[in-house]
């Protein structure tokens, strides 16, 4: 047997770390464990009765179509619905402007895919999603963070990177953004700062790139139109899924575009894997077509909004003084900061121990920083873990601060 | 707006070509149009009454497993399923030896992300399935191609071309080898030219890709087993997939490998998607478990054998002379030769204009050879399209001979 494959691994893949988020998911499986540590949405409001009598119909009057290979761009009864749905709540797309992709990861890496040479620079957010930081990273981007407010990206700091990276002689492509409730911060861009980035974009000639899996999970404050919808210049491209609005199991997300960008897309998802599931995309089609989305949906968001609030509750009660909070508009997550100088790493052993866990903030900072903060997810436990699980957390963080 | 996005392509984007034979597949929706183009298996053996049934008890006893998230490797049971199947044919694996991807060619696209860097050499049959070869294309391989005989590729020719290769300096990464009714040239590799390709492989340090599709769909002749059972050294990984032999609408296939290969792939896997859709894994795995792959999977080669031999037949019929083509034992293709000379990428279009769809065989040369050849699809088309499909190929074939 040969005794190594290391020999043969390209650039990339000797890189290539396994995502924190996902190797902790896997420490979880044991009984007792609350854990507030994956983006999980709730089982509950997955709409099981609804997708019984979808499947049975589609396969009865449609299961050729259904269990056929899809076009690469995906099931235009879909697309179509999709599209719909945006125009109705403000834009003014066709279906060109969209396709199919193996949820929105699938997005974040084609995107990287037909975008990034080793070396080009990408803009993101400090802290941002891991796995837009990945994608862009397996295709040898370098990331520079940008420092966040309470109101997202500061424009101001990300024009001087930008300055101080073309001064280097640097290459950037895009900026990355997630607009809304991002990940894991959970704030939100007002309108004046998303239009505000796209001048910026315009001024220095680059993209943007527009990830928003929560948009729609907002449990207050004013509904805000996507960025692309802001944008008369081409330069966003938004990624969309289902992955939180209705369930991560189908793997269906979307892909907002100019179509000289999804073009290219297309031409990438051909060789990554020539189209996505025509069963699944078929029956969200027939959900969609329905109205399901709509009657369930404010069913999903009431019961997250209940969930945040009881956590927002729970923190309040048991979490030690020097410990802060966001109070998210909408989306899945708190985040959490920790008295400088604890290290939310070193604790969450401590706290896997106890039966709770999170993922530790610093893994959504491409500097490196934020070591003492934690994401935390509210979305996936019911009333009884969060409470337990908010009083084991802030037991073990005061034991860190006493001994600290 | 933006005029142009060229400046921000990467350089896989600006070379990427979209694949002919789905630009082709995208013609083909006029009514009367007969297609020999595809790969599509025949609708009539989806087991839509088995789904059916599956579905409605997967949501309803599993639903909030089969929708939520799964894991990066893939669904644990239908892995097992998976292990178990091989086992009983002949192999020795567990579990982890298997990971699910979203349909083979995303095997084939993870395989080129861990494997190669721009510059790096592949070694492949000519001619060889295009997805991978694009898949491998698009991470910067260079292809070099081997010549076939009867029995697949040469290895007298394969060795040198490596020892050629080393001589200039070139590092080779992998042979790509499609072993079972090679798409498109319908070859089986027999079980002492496996083992030869493995020594040479040993010989001069090189891994073995194999792409195994087809390998269940045998009309006749010896079952052979898989390369990666005849492997004693570690060198081979294999993909495989559910969409022949099942149905490709649910874009399952998987990698048999060693673990530290397939450990790379589930990084990559990581961002490329995150999982592959946890609801048709879990409706997979039901339906090997209740043993109705192993029920339906005879009604389908029957089908398949049966049209084989009437596109033989009606090819005897009504082909002009010095027309030749393979006589396949398996798969879904019988592959043409015409007159040296005669260019089936020209007639193509006049085939189009009669009704009438192929893929032009040179399409499948990564040395831009064979254009006086094309592949020929038996599995799709019914008793009748078959007849009046190559009485209408053989009428423009004929014309063709007459003027040139």
């Amino acid at each position: 047997m040969m005794n190594s494959i290391n020999h043969f691994l390209s650039q990339s893949a000797k890189g290539m770390k396994r995502s924190a988020i996902r190797e902790i998911l896997k420490l979880l499986q044991k009984p007792g464990m609350i854990s507030f540590a994956g983006g999980l949405p709730a089982p509950e409001t997955f709409p099981v009765d609804d997708l019984k009598e979808i499947a049975i119909e589609v396969l009865e009057k449609e299961g050729f179509f259904a269990l056929q290979y899809s076009t690469t761009e995906g099931d235009p009864l879909l697309r179509k619905m999709i599209a719909e749905r945006h125009n109705r709540q403000g834009l003014n797309i066709g279906i060109d402007n969209i396709i199919i992709t193996t949820g929105s990861q699938q997005g974040l890496d084609l995107i990287a895919r037909i975008f990034i040479d080793p070396g080009d620079y990408v803009l993101c957010g400090l802290p941002s999603y891991l796995g837009g930081i990945n994608a862009f990273l397996s295709y040898g981007a370098k990331m520079k963070g940008i420092p966040l407010d309470d109101h997202g990206m500061i424009t101001e700091e990300l024009e001087k990177s930008i300055i101080t990276l073309k001064d280097l002689g640097r290459k950037i492509k895009f900026i990355y953004i997630i607009p809304d409730f991002q990940n894991p911060a959970g704030i939100t861009l007002p309108e004046s700062r998303r239009i505000k980035i796209i001048e910026i974009a315009e001024k220095y000639d680059l993209l943007i790139v527009e990830d928003s899996p929560y948009r729609e999970i907002r449990f207050e404050g004013q509904a805000q139109q996507l960025t692309y919808g802001l944008d008369e210049t081409g330069r966003v491209t938004t990624l969309c899924t289902f992955s939180k609005i209705f369930a991560p199991g189908f793997r269906v997300g979307w892909v907002i575009g100019q179509p000289a960008v999804l073009d290219k897309i297309v031409v990438a998802k051909q060789t990554a894997d020539l189209c996505t599931s025509a069963f699944v995309q078929r029956i969200l089609a027939r959900y969609l077509e329905k109205g399901l989305l709509e009657k369930n949906l404010p069913k999903t968001i009431a019961l997250y909004r209940e969930r945040r609030d009881l956590m927002l509750v729970c923190f309040k009660k048991y979490m030690p003084d020097k410990v802060t909070w966001t109070r998210p508009e909408g989306g899945l997550f708190l985040f959490v900061t920790l008295p400088p100088g604890l290290n939310a790493t070193s604790i969450l052993r401590k706290a896997i121990d106890n039966n709770v866990a999170y993922v530790d903030g610093s893994t959504f900072f491409c500097n490196n920083q934020g070591h003492n903060t934690m994401r935390i997810n509210f979305s996936y436990s019911n009333r009884d873990e969060i409470e337990a699980g908010v009083e084991r957390l802030a037991m073990v963080i005061r034991n860190e601060i006493n001994t600290n």
